[in-house]
């Protein structure tokens, strides 16, 4: 009874997608390998991301350390509350996660239990591991950060970041000056993260080391509509908003234009990479019927921030995996690097016309002040001007001590100042994608099974954008020549940036057979008219159809095939 | 009297190419950011490098995570051996690297002294941080890998990878057979590696997370010729191996073939990567007059190596420095995982025709050796089965006794058998190659002043396929439809894969400068003739020539400038 998930692993790890990491000295869950497939496939994913982000958006990538300092994750909050809540099974000994045990057994809102709740809780169920009844167990907080020391003597502690996104916060003033101080701009990345879960049992879905593609983008608070909305504004998909979760209805099928209409989402930013989000995972080949768009409840969402959804993709092993999430985060995470660092995290925006305002000014009487304070009465002089005139004077606090100042020490005029402009804080829209869960739903969305010719065919129906190898290239015989043509043609294929295979290995169905199951979109056979006419056949993955085609137009249309700007249904033969 | 390090390190943080990480912190020595340009840049050399291993060599990339298992490093002989000697100066409490002190002071040989050899040279130098002479230090061992621990209740030692290469040796039996068990093949890996440092001081050179790319090739080892062998076998360029270096004579030029046949580079796999390596680093922009290749000395080299060469590059600032290492391992990485894991790493080699061999066989006599032996019989068998029979009988050792057998519980037959082939333990041969090194190199050796019409021009003269911004786009005046003319034509290169900048700031001139600053190798001004003939101007930063070229032939224009396909020197205009 092994389901599509069982099959899939065999298949990946068979066929060089996906190893279980240094495996020959027993592999610690929550790691894996990317083999060379799957480091190819992975590649092609985040090159199609830079594609919507980086080129489309115009948003520039940067490249960050993993290891980070502790104060970026005391300002972050990670060191205070990026935690779970565990036990340990008295009997076996396993460290588990409290809530994920309740779970299993259907208590009902188990993660956002106490510590006591759960413990109360977890007493009466077994051990998920041996399956003794818990009992009394000490339910605890462990963070999920990886820690090391930076340098000797431990002079520094330093944690592994938890997410991508820190990076971004941190360098905001540079980032602003890079884009000319002014709003909005956004800035992405593309790496490693690490999160130290207690006991990983989820394949490719909750891993230790994973890789996000993270963009932030700094908005002026009150100008929350994208410059590019219209690309999305009549884009229709289906949101299940709050009130439908609550109402337990289905999901509402509607334009972004609508849902920002009618405060479904909470402004166009938000509802932009809503359908961003949709547009890029259908592209990369998730089944658009297994992916929804669910808003964050009241009590799961940040308390700062403004809305907040995730794209849920649909396992048939894991259920609805969260694999992005899109948060408006408001001016949150700029203001904690603030408090923390002492700096100033802000832009300055010139009014369009500068303002003028009337302003009460203090001006010291210098011919009194001096003889009075001597030494003290520039600093008085200064304080005065900072002041705010009461009726009988103004007290001051000059180095610690209160001063009084009387009306004959200072005059006050009241004048017309030019405010050019002011400073805020920007707001952040935060689309954040979790790389290797869009791997694991592509390869389980796009693996079929289907009987061709009484035997059974293996395939991956991967987009041809996502697929490792582009193009098979096959001699029909391994004789009269047919070889050194099909190698020399893969050859030339790969020089114009084709990744090509040459396979010359077995009886043609199966090379076929073996292209079909890493999902190759398409083969291209050398056969006996190839010398004769310059032709070869070109086989569609999909349909199995061939049709003949000339070999010297290969690498043109093999790109226009790969880009989707041709489809295979479309050519004629020769 | 600020030298070109600090010009450049200005103009990096100035531009966004490189920043100290998380700096509203304080930066920690050993730790930067790649800011948006720096991002592109390092991004199109890691592409490069791709370019020539994976596409044209052929090597599939893989990607293993960054936190590995202790037996990982055991075996690797990390957790023994990859450490630097220290002290901790008594004053002012600096940790300091040992050797570094001793050779700043100019003694020779520091590197390779022992600890206690180094404490007596110390204690008469003065500390580097604070200047008070050293007096007696204790100097010890600090192993240079970040530790950390996986799971809770520290179950499990973790450490960053020094290096990527392990995880090509771990995978070792996946990817063979994803080669179809047979070699030559080679993996290659990209990706962050860690080496705490003791005090990192030379900004990029240095870092205690970096980017390394390394290739490891497995082959025969009898069999050290490259299949390509020829594409390099012509190249001709400067070697300084042990004898120049001992007679202090200069390097001698030669092509690689003769390199090979003279024996000054061990095989034609060393001397390939060699010259792959020249090529590659010349591609990416490093002036060949700054570029050496070096021998490794005998008492520098690994015990187990064959042949280890480094690629060092002169830095004004920092002299000669490696930054690709070209070795020949032999097979002690996998013989080392092979002694660690208890699995076995080699390859069958099946013989052209299988050989035939006469072998003797000892067959026990089941009749005669089951009532003498009972429960025991079957492992008396067995054990006579592997057992050389002697003149008198055989002596065995059974579950720790030892047991005689005479000649009439046994009979001998000499039999003839055949021989499929052999295993064995390929050879490794690795290019590695420091990613963060080369950039910086690439910027020092680009970068230039000169005076151009009585102004500064500071310009890095990057080459066009390294360069982050490949084009720029200029309205000539911000007005009269101009910009959006530019802008449209912007969006259409960068639609085309062509990273282009639109800029409307400023006269011309500045704009100009701003992009030689940054690298940017042409500049397209739309101006008041581009509306009504639709052409534009196309300058090059090198020269500073321009033509007027048609605007709707760019996207192919530039596409052939960047890859190097085309010279502007051949454009004639329109």
């Amino acid at each position: 009874m092994s389901d599509i998930y069982d099959k899939i692993m065999d298949l990946v790890r068979r066929r060089g997608f996906i190893w279980p990491a240094s495996e020959c000295y027993g592999s610690v869950a929550g790691f894996i390998d990317y083999g060379p497939l799957g480091s190819m496939m992975k590649r092609r994913i985040e090159d199609t991301w830079r594609e919507f982000y980086v080129v489309r958006e115009g948003y520039y990538e940067i490249e960050c350390p993993t290891i980070g300092q502790e104060d970026v994750f005391i300002a972050s909050g990670h060191v205070k509350g990026f935690s779970d809540k565990m036990c340990q099974c008295p009997h076996c000994k396993e460290y588990l996660r409290a809530d994920h045990i309740a779970e299993g057994k259907g208590v009902q809102g188990a993660s956002t239990m106490s510590a006591g709740e759960l413990a109360s809780v977890l007493c009466t169920l077994p051990c998920p591991a041996c399956e003794e009844v818990l009992g009394e167990v000490e339910v605890f907080h462990f963070n999920l950060m990886f820690q090391t020391s930076i340098g000797p003597g431990s002079q520094r502690k330093g944690y592994l970041r938890p997410e991508t996104a820190q990076g971004m916060f941190t360098d905001f003033q540079r980032l602003l000056r890079f884009y000319r101080d002014s709003l909005p701009f956004g800035a992405v990345q593309i790496g490693k993260s690490y999160r130290n879960e207690i006991s990983p049992r989820q394949g490719m879905i909750r891993l230790r080391e994973f890789t996000q593609a993270e963009a932030e983008i700094f908005v002026h608070p009150q100008e929350k509509n994208h410059p590019f909305f219209p690309r999305y504004a009549e884009y229709r998909m289906p949101l299940l908003g709050i009130a439908q979760q609550q109402e337990n209805t289905p999901a509402i099928e509607t334009t972004m234009h609508e849902a920002v209409e009618s405060g479904l989402v909470a402004n166009q930013y938000v509802a932009y990479y809503l359908a961003l989000t949709h547009h890029l995972l259908v592209t990369i080949g998730v089944n658009p019927q297994k992916l929804r768009f669910r808003q964050h409840l009241p009590d799961e969402r940040a308390h700062y921030a403004e809305d907040c959804w995730d794209a849920e993709i649909f396992s048939e092993r894991f259920g609805w995996v969260e694999t992005v999430g899109i948060a408006d985060r408001t001016d949150y995470d700029l203001l904690a690097h603030e408090k923390q660092s002492g700096e100033r995290f802000a832009v300055f925006i010139p009014y369009e016309t500068p303002r003028r305002e009337r302003r009460v000014r203090v001006i010291a009487n210098m011919g009194a002040l001096g003889p009075r304070f001597r030494g003290k009465a520039k600093s008085v002089a200064d304080a005065l001007a900072e002041a705010v005139p009461g009726p009988d004077g103004i007290t001051l606090r000059i180095d610690g001590e209160e001063v009084f100042i009387s009306p004959d020490l200072y005059q006050v005029k009241e004048e017309e100042i030019e405010i050019p402009g002011e400073e805020i804080t920007p707001h952040v829209i935060e689309p954040s994608y979790g790389i290797d869960r869009m791997i694991y739903a592509v390869l389980e969305h796009s693996y079929a099974e289907e009987m061709v010719n009484e035997e059974e065919r293996r395939v991956l129906r991967l987009p041809p954008r996502i697929a490792p190898i582009q193009v098979a290239v096959f001699p029909l015989m391994n004789r009269d020549g047919l070889p050194e043509i099909a190698t020399d043609l893969a050859t030339r294929l790969k020089a114009k940036g084709i990744m090509a295979e040459y396979d010359d290995s077995g009886a043609i169905g199966r090379r076929y057979r073996r292209q079909d199951e890493v999902g190759t979109p398409f083969a291209v056979t050398v056969d006996y008219e190839t010398p004769e006419s310059g032709t070869v056949t070109l086989r569609d993955r999909d349909s199995m159809q061939q049709v003949r085609v000339r070999a010297d137009t290969l690498p043109e249309l093999l790109r226009s095939l790969v880009e989707g700007s041709t489809t295979f249904a479309s050519l004629s033969p020769v």
